[in-house]
């Protein structure tokens, strides 16, 4: 087997394990009856491209840890990007009908309950994380500290959003910053909480994050290519949506703003030089993130 | 001094003594700049009656606990209120234009800030667990069992919310249980914290938790007796608002509404008949609760 091949096994793998325990987390927390549990559950459970989780569990592998280990820490950061996204869609702010082709939750349910399911999950959210450390075998006393984490990028990601609907951005470092500031946080969250489990040095820690916080600018950017380029039955939104926020494309173009995402895609991937061949699969992962189609 | 004079001097002193730690709670933990860092402060430090964690520190004073070791804890309830009436007034649940007579925060910051400053407050609500417990000399191994407390209480609040939008309550009965679930279940985490730090009984802690429930309810049924009866420039909203939603007065009428009150407040201090004189403070906070007029 050559070792691309490995590599999207290995991925693969990870995916449907993702989507398995998503199912069961949200059986297990989500269960109630009534409009908000299925709220919840849509939220979540909706088709998604489970970056995040895999992202934790790619972050473990540096470190042989196994994703079993990981997978409890893995699904926090993605029950927060649901939340976010439930916000993102309603009317004060993206106003999107549409989330991936189907009704978005405000849509399907209702503003208010949408509301409230996020408030709800992110609420379970943090609950979840004691039991989450724990499954990973990260100490208790880490236990303060990383709920700081999981609220210092909850407070990152909601400045960012507004100063992203304030359309403050007229330059391409301040677009960044505000990206930075949203996906760029639940990456890092993410990629950090699954090398945590490996202990690593200060070093590899930042090097981890230097690679996370790349990706994340890189995966979006090549969103926005998406909403002008894309075609709508594979993105499951109009092209062109998100028109009252400023994009990586409006301000460089389609062309520039691919060369870009594979500049910071590069980046990223320079940044785990260190592990050798450990990171392999993990520099994979990045080049699927800005040659994807949807 | 008469024992009534010392429980007004023991409230208005724990009063004070709450609106001190939010201003600094606020510092330590709102400093953001940005219109975010502006909603949040304002949804939590806009004049309130503190009665959650005015309860939290009197179930401690059951047992001589010192308010000050409780202070932390006691917050944390109020946070999530605070960010639950953010919600309660949005324009697809109450639509309430003002808050105590001032402009209710989607009026004043625009309703994307006010959905994230909620959303953001409920996090920090979260994270501020840890510290607060160890503040209260709580072991930190009933950490994880807070956090689900916590979390309980919040899905119990967007359930209720969700139920009460609906116009869900025909009966007096459908209606407690609605409110049972909102006003009920954080006056039930208040009280119930501050007992915890005193190690109660079981028999006491579902002595506490009776007398904090009976007294949600008692709370909430007369907060829909001074709708209707209310002077505007003391509630601060228009006398006759929530009219979207079923209320004790809509299902009693007043005088019968002002009965069940009356009936909910001895109730509840008759719960805590087995703590003697060490519960009168408690006792004259609840009947101060049924006789207020704001």
């Amino acid at each position: 087997m050559q070792p691309m091949d490995r590599a999207t096994a290995v991925m693969a793998g990870l995916r449907a394990k993702v989507d398995t325990a998503l199912g069961q987390w949200a059986a297990a927390h989500l269960s109630g009856e009534g409009v908000l549990g299925a709220a919840m559950r849509e939220a979540l459970l909706s088709p998604g491209k489970r970056v995040r989780p895999v992202l934790t569990l790619l972050a473990g592998e540096l470190y042989r840890v196994d994703p079993d280990r990981l997978i409890g820490l893995a699904l926090i950061p993605e029950v927060i990007h649901a939340a976010s996204l439930v916000l993102d869609d309603l009317p004060s702010m993206d106003d999107a009908p549409l989330r991936r082709g189907r009704p978005s939750l405000h849509m399907a349910y209702g503003e208010a309950a949408a509301i409230l399911a996020a408030f709800d999950l992110l609420s379970r959210a943090h609950a979840s994380l004691p039991a989450a450390l724990e499954r990973a075998r990260i100490p208790r006393r880490r236990l303060a500290e990383a709920q700081l984490e999981l609220d210092r990028v909850i407070d990152s990601l909601c400045r960012a959003q507004v100063r992203d609907l304030e359309a403050a951005a007229s330059t391409v470092e301040e677009l960044e910053e505000i990206h930075a500031g949203k996906t760029g946080a639940l990456f890092v969250l993410a990629a950090g909480w699954g090398a945590l489990a490996g202990r690593p040095t200060g070093v590899e820690r930042q090097a981890v994050e230097a690679f996370a916080r790349n990706l994340g600018l890189a995966f979006q950017v090549i969103d926005d290519v998406l909403d002008v380029t894309g075609r709508p039955q594979r993105l499951g939104k109009p092209a062109g949506k998100d028109a009252g926020r400023v994009t990586f494309v409006d301000l460089l173009g389609v062309a520039a703003a691919r060369r870009l995402a594979r500049d910071l895609a590069e980046t990223a991937s320079g940044a785990l030089d260190l592990f050798g061949d450990r990171a392999d699969t993990l520099k994979r992962f990045a080049e699927g993130v800005v040659t994807r189609d949807a």
